[in-house]
């Protein structure tokens, strides 16, 4: 019988997290302050960030070793397995291998956590006492709550709110771990208060959600912000992703022809395929690497590489990254991880370089794909996953049609249990494939900032 | 730094089951036919089970081998992970070491899926095309139509009418793995139909909804019934947990001082103590083996040992187990799983016997223990998992006031992402302790059945 999860011993856990910003034939353009649009330093940053995360952000070091008090965290679910998906294999009938890392393992449930908790440690040793963070669906809530109850600071929540009133059991989490939660607009900063008196019934939405946890964190001195996404420190701590993978694929004797993530801000691609990125950049190994991301947001498929905030308010630094502007409204796909119009400068250089690729799917086969996988491994993934799972399959046939025996790693950044409500739509048939808004994204293409 | 995770590879997992009636000193009485009040014979028992699991209802072999088939399907989660629960040690500032087997790991959840597996493949073998079966929360029936899809059988699960409008997540998730769903009572069964005429509004009881399964079974050639814990073989395929418990703290040189589970039906709590048990009953080791039960519905500590149905309507054969009384109206505590007046004939004399102890606990106690845990470990506990849980935190802090370095395992049976509504509850302080029904229980004691 034949073997179908590959375990890490702790031992052998990465100790450092990988930057492929030492490695990159060509670095992104540099962040810019929003006001002057000159380069923004380590002082534009300090106000909400601590300095361990601002350095990361800028460091060409190919190596950044990981904390102890980070690793002894990251074991309480870390080293994650890497699964052979053999009865998916069989039910496509396909001669490739089709390996996945699963990260819904950790406690939080996705790999939100491999960077919720340095983050929280940086922010603990500069005696930061409280963390303050926007979540949309609730998966960057849940991983940063989760980082300040282990290292014990408070945390702060401000959830978009037609969220915080459809999804109570990712607010229930939060809550179980001790943070305190707003619903986005609140009656807590001035931007709430503002938007509010407008309209009292605002469902809310993750731009007005940022600019209140930005407000709340420049207001007080004891309190930072915190990002999941899109930004070089996050994409680094979430490299433990593809640098564990290799090594399990090295223990049989594996080396992966294609390698495959969902892309939404671009840390669980970035975390995934960058490890592979670097035998690519500097061994000339031959691996496909493919983000794979929703036809109704379609950022690296249809976006341009250019100047973009990172908010819809435009508070934030100006970031050289493929865009769909930030004034794009994304259709309300299930994935809402994957529902932001830009995307991390890293990746997108990577890709604008050709070092990877990407790819848009539309939401119907990616549940189709998604309940396939379901029925052979057990495991619902989230909807968000689900588009790697997509694009494996994808290439998993295309190597049944060639007949060749490809070896193909993804990574199942999330499970989907609390997710189920759009398992429940889409096997109701109520889940439809919303074409892309081409009038919408015309316009908010159009509607760049100049710099 | 300290290994907090103890896996076990693969090839060394379990090949055979371990049967504790070969070691028993005292077997349980013989199941008696409900209407002849004779012992039970196969011929009884083959109208809705396979002649495989009826053979090892009975059976005195120490070792039942685990067929390859199962074998297969049981690697895409087991081995289930042994951890060390440092963290929390470290908070009961405690010198005892914890461990806890995490059977959370499965796709569905719990420990269920150990069962549902070999009970699928054995109706398999025997030609049966179709699994009839009942569920209250939601976890059996899970675990059932997981089982029956990875073997291509279909599935129909009679679910508790309450449970089934109060919990969309796990009916959505059987669902999607196949399941054919029905509120019970349902028009599909006479059972069904009967009591919807005296009352179309009937909320449903998991008496009822055994009733219906097993009508549905009987009445046709290719469908059998399946049930999810007190009988001999679902005690037996559970014992894989501690089995592979044992190899894993041999691992690391440990052999526990006390064993814990948490006992509903005692499928959780056989299957983690038996394998310990058979070192206690056949070479005199020194290990306490505690089940833990609620004490809203304290069927080992309050009932007594004696004859009593399976279910609410008497259709079962005639038990030998310590009982509440079938009439017996527990409280609707949130650990769902343990609202159960009997308990495996096999743990009941297991621990009239002696050979293993219990204790009952009051819910606000067991969920502050269970949010004490998922604060140090950051995984959610289901709420019946919660109740071992509580008792190895009152063993851990034992140890300390006696200034004794002991070992403590427990079975952490299942998450809890979809139990999270007991948590908002218990969050809102709407969680009570119910007393125990005294007047409930002497009249269903005293309604024991006459053998």
């Amino acid at each position: 019988m034949s073997k179908v999860k590959i375990f890490l011993d702790e031992k052998d856990m990465p100790r450092a997290w990988y930057n492929i910003q030492a490695d990159m034939p060509n670095l992104p353009k540099p962040a810019l302050h929003p006001g002057t649009k000159q380069p923004a330093g380590p002082d534009d940053l300090s106000p909400i960030f601590p300095m361990g995360l601002i350095m990361q952000e800028a460091t060409t070091e190919r190596w950044v070793e990981i904390p102890d008090e980070v690793m002894e965290i990251y074991k309480l679910w870390r080293p994650s397995p890497l699964f052979r998906a053999r009865r998916l294999e069989k039910a496509l009938d396909t001669p490739a291998k089709i390996y996945y890392k699963y990260e819904g393992v950790s406690p939080a449930g996705s790999h939100k956590l491999n960077t919720s908790v340095p983050q929280v440690y940086y922010n603990k040793i500069e005696g930061i006492k409280r963390l303050a963070t926007e979540t949309g669906a609730g998966q960057w809530g849940i991983a940063l709550s989760q980082a300040c109850n282990f290292f014990g600071l408070e945390c702060t929540v401000y959830m978009v709110k037609v969220s915080f009133q459809q999804k109570p059991y990712r607010r229930t989490m939060m809550e179980t771990f001790g943070a305190e939660m707003f619903a986005s607009p609140s009656e807590n900063t001035n931007t709430g208060r503002a938007i509010l008196k407008k309209d009292p019934n605002s469902p809310g939405s993750l731009g007005m959600a940022i600019s209140e946890a930005v407000e709340d964190a420049a207001g007080r001195e004891d309190t930072n912000y915190s990002l999941g996404s899109v930004l070089n420190h996050v994409i680094l701590h979430q490299t433990v992703i593809g640098l564990e993978a290799k090594k399990q694929l090295e223990m049989v004797d594996e080396y992966p022809d294609v390698v495959i993530a969902c892309c939404g801000g671009g840390s669980n691609f970035g975390g995934t395929a960058f490890p592979f990125a670097y035998d690519k950049i500097t061994k000339g190994t031959k691996v496909r690497l493919i983000a794979t991301e929703p036809s109704a947001c379609p950022t690296l498929t249809r976006g341009t590489q250019g100047y973009d905030f990172g908010d819809v308010a435009g508070f934030t630094p100006l970031l050289w990254m493929h865009s769909l502007g930030k004034d794009f409204m994304p259709p309300s796909i299930h994935a809402g991880g994957l529902r932001y119009h830009g995307v991390s400068p890293l990746v997108s250089q990577i890709v604008k370089d050709g070092i990877a690729e990407a790819r848009a799917y539309g939401q119907t086969a990616v549940f189709e794909s998604a309940i396939l996988f379901a029925k052979c491994e057990g495991t619902i993934p989230a909807p968000e996953s689900s588009h790697a799972i997509h694009g494996a399959i994808e290439e998993a046939l295309a190597a049944k049609a060639a007949g060749e025996a490809k070896t193909i790693l993804f990574n199942l950044s999330g499970h989907g249990l609390l997710d189920l409500p759009s398992y429940e739509a889409y096997l109701a048939k109520k889940l439809i494939d919303f074409p892309l808004p081409e009038e919408s994204l015309k316009k908010s293409l159009a509607n760049l900032p100049q710099v």
